[in-house]
C-alpha cells in the first residue's frame, strides 16, 4: 500500500507529548496551556447544550459567532465582513488551512510557504497535487527575504501562506513587510492565506498586522484565526476562515464535505465572548508576563533567548551546549534532563536546522520554575 | 476563479432546512432529532470540561474511547480491533469519510458508489482526483446488483463505498449481499468503505451486516459510523474509522492534517456511555415505533410508503400524487403544505429520480402528527 503522504509521519507534537508522558517530563513541546480555561466558558457551554443545541449547526457556523467575528475584525482591523457570506466556521484553524487549500489548490500548482513553517501546510499542499515552494527564514532572525519570495513566483504560484506571529519562531511580519507583500502578488492570480492563530498574543506593544488591515490584500486573502488559544481551549477545536464572498463560497463548497459543521454549543459560547471583550486585551499582558519570567528564570543557564515578538513559543539557542542535531538534543534533554520541547527541524524540509529548539511557555508559573531549574543544569 | 466543485452548491441539507426556517415549515429534511439528547449526557461532558479536558485530545482521539468502541464492535460484531493502533476518532462519520477518500484515492483512481448516495462521497472523491463510478439501486426496492457491480469494476477500482443501513432509501445490505461483495472483490486491490452510522437504527428485528463481520473484507475495509445518531448529538460532531493498522496508519496521516484531533471531553463522555450500554438495543424500538407511527398517520394520504428497514428516513412515492419532478414537488410542498423533505435528485447523478421524497422521522411524535396531518390534505 503505497502512501499519498510517504515522508510523514505522526506529527512532532503527538510524538514529543507522548514521550514527555512516558518519561513524565516537564512538557513544554506541544502547544497547549496546562492551566485552564475560563470556569465560566465551561458553563456558557453547558447551558447552550441544556438549551438544546445538540444538533447540527449551519454548515458555514452559529449566525451569532460569525457576527461576532465580523464585529471584532472590523473594530482591531478596519475590515467588514460579511457574516452572512464571508465568513466560515472550521474545526480549528487547522480544518480552515486545510479546506482553504484543498479549495484552491490543483495539481501542478506551486504554494510558497516560509519555512521553519507549521507542519500541516506542506501535507495540505502535497494531497491536492500542488508543490510547496519554501523560502527559508534563517537563523538567528528568521526576517523574510522579500526579493527571495519574488524569485519564487512562478506563473504556476497559486497561493501564498504566511502566518504571523509566527510558529515557532515568535517573529511577526512587519507594516514593511506587508506592503512589500502587497507589491509582490500585485498583478498576480495569487491568493494569500493568513494563518493569524496567535493575533492576540504580541509583546512589548507590537500591532499585529493581520491581512485585514490591508485593503489590496484582503481582497485576495483568506484571513484564518481560531478560539483555542485565545480563550485556553486549544481541545476545542474552533476556528474560522474569513475571506470575500468569492472565496469564501468555494471554502464553503469544501468545508461542507470535509467535516460539515461544527459543535454550535461551543459556538454560542465564544459568541458571546467575542461579544463581551471583542480586543482579548489582557491576554498579551497575560502571555508577556510569562515570558518574561520565563527569560528571567533560564538566565542563569547556556541557553541562549531569541527575540520572542509574539506566539506562546521561545526559541532558545542551544550552540553554547552542544553540537547534536536539534532532534537528537531535544531527544536528549528530554530522557537525561526531563524537559520536552520541539527541534526545529520537523518545520524544515531541505535546509539545516538552526541551534535552536522551541520551548512552549503558555504553563503555569510553577511549571516554569521547574522546568527552567532543569534547563539550569543542563 | 474556477471551482474545484463546479457542479456541486450548497448541500441540500444548508438549502432545506434554510428553507424551511424561512417558511415556518415542519421539518422532515434534513436528518435530525427535534428532541433533545439525554440531559445526563450534557452533565458529562460539563464534568469533563470542569475536570480540565479541554486542551488537545490526542490525534487518534481519547484512548478510554478508541477502548470503549474496540469492546462494542468486538461485541456486536465479533471483530477485535486494536484500540492503539486501529481506531480512529474524528469529526463526525463526515470527517471520516473524507480522510479516508483522502489517504487511499489518488488522480485516476475510480471509486464505486451506489446511488442514490449520501451528497459528500462524489466531491470528496473528486477532490482527490478520483472518479466516481455509480452503480444505480432501482425504484422501487433499490436492491444492489452484483453483476453491475462486477460489470464497474476496472484495474482502476480502488475503493467501493458501501452505506447499510442506507440514507437515503432506508434499506439493509443482506448476510448474501455481503458475500457477494467479498466475492467480488477478492483477488482484486480494492479497499472497501463502509458507512455505518445508522448501525443501530434497525427495524422488524433485522440484523446489522457490519464490514466487521466478515473477516474476508474487515481485512481490507474501513469501517466508520458515529455518535450523533445514536445519541441524539448529531450537532456534537465525532465520529470514528475501525481499520486493520496499515489502512488506520495512513488515515491518521491525513486527519491529523485536516482536523487534528476532537473535542476531548466529549469523547470522554461519550466513552462512558459506550462502555455503560455498548449494544444502545433501546434505540431500534424507539425509532421503530417512530416509524410505525408516522405510518399509521399517512395512512390516510395519496403518499405511499416504500419499505424501510433501518435509519430514521422514510421514502414516499409520490406518484398518485404528482407528476412533477422530485425536487419542484419538494419545493411545493414546503411551500404550499409547510412540510420540508429531502428529493431523491441530489442523490443522484445522471439517471432519472423517481417518483419518491424522503422524510426524517427523528422527530416527536407531536412533530409527525402535525406534519401527516398537512400530508393527508394533499
Ligand atoms: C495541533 S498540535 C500542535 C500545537 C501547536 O500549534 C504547536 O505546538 O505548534
Ligand atoms: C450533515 S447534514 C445531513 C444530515 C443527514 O445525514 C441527512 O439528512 O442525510
Amino acid at each position: 500500500l503505497p502512501s499519498k503522504l510517504p515522508s510523514t509521519g505522526v506529527s512532532i507534537f503527538t510524538v514529543m507529548t507522548r514521550l514527555a508522558n512516558e518519561h513524565g517530563a516537564i512538557n513544554l513541546s506541544q502547544g497547549f496551556p496546562d492551566f485552564d480555561c475560563a470556569p465560566e466558558l465551561v458553563e456558557a457551554v453547558a447551558r447552550h447544550m441544556r438549551a438544546g443545541h445538540n444538533q447540527y449547526a449551519p454548515m458555514q457556523g452559529v449566525l451569532a459567532l460569525r457576527e461576532a467575528l465580523a464585529m471584532k475584525i472590523e473594530r482591531l482591523y478596519g475590515r467588514r465582513y460579511d457574516p452572512a457570506t464571508e465568513i466560515t466556521i472550521t474545526s480549528g484553524a487547522t480544518e480552515g488551512i486545510f479546506s482553504t487549500i484543498t479549495a484552491f489548490v490543483r495539481p501542478g500548482d506551486e504554494v510558497i510557504l516560509f519555512q521553519p513553517c507549521y507542519d500541516s501546510y506542506a501535507p495540505a499542499v502535497q494531497l491536492n497535487g500542488g508543490t510547496p515552494v519554501f523560502v527559508t527564514l534563517r537563523f538567528p532572525d528568521y526576517r523574510v527575504d522579500w526579493d527571495e519570495v519574488r524569485r519564487a513566483l512562478t506563473p504556476r504560484t497559486r497561493l501564498l501562506l504566511i502566518n504571523s506571529p509566527h510558529n515557532p519562531t515568535g517573529t511577526m511580519l512587519s507594516a514593511g513587510d506587508m506592503r512589500e507583500l502587497a507589491r509582490v502578488v500585485d498583478g498576480r492570480d495569487v491568493l494569500v492565506v493568513g494563518d493569524e492563530v496567535y493575533e492576540h498574543i504580541l509583546f512589548d506593544g507590537r500591532r499585529h498586522e493581520s491581512l485585514a488591515r490591508y485593503p489590496e490584500l484582503s481582497e485576495r486573502s483568506v484571513v484564518i484565526s481560531s478560539f483555542g488559544k485565545t480563550y485556553h481551549t486549544t481541545g476545542w477545536k474552533v476556528g474560522y476562515c474569513a475571506a470575500p464572498q468569492a472565496l469564501s463560497a468555494e471554502i464553503q463548497r469544501v468545508h461542507q464535505f470535509v467535516t460539515f459543521a461544527v459543535n454550535g454549543a461551543i459556538q454560542h459560547a465564544y459568541a458571546e465572548l467575542v461579544m463581551r471583550d471583542p480586543l482579548a486585551a489582557d491576554l498579551a499582558p497575560f502571555y508577556q508576563a510569562k515570558r518574561d519570567l520565563f527569560l528571567r528564570l533560564i538566565e542563569g543557564s547556556r541557553f541562549r533567548p531569541l527575540p520572542c515578538e509574539g506566539t506562546y513559543f521561545q526559541l532558545l539557542d542551544t550552540s553554547a551546549i552542544t553540537a547534536e542535531r536539534d532532534a537528537d538534543f531535544a531527544l536528549r534533554l528530554l530522557r537525561e534532563h526531563g524537559v520536552a520541547s520541539i527541534p526545529i527541524s520537523p518545520f524544515l524540509s531541505g535546509v539545516e536546522p538552526g541551534p535552536v529548539l522551541r520551548f512552549c511557555f503558555a504553563k503555569r508559573d510553577e511549571t516554569l520554575e521547574r522546568a527552567a531549574e532543569r534547563l539550569r543544569r543542563v
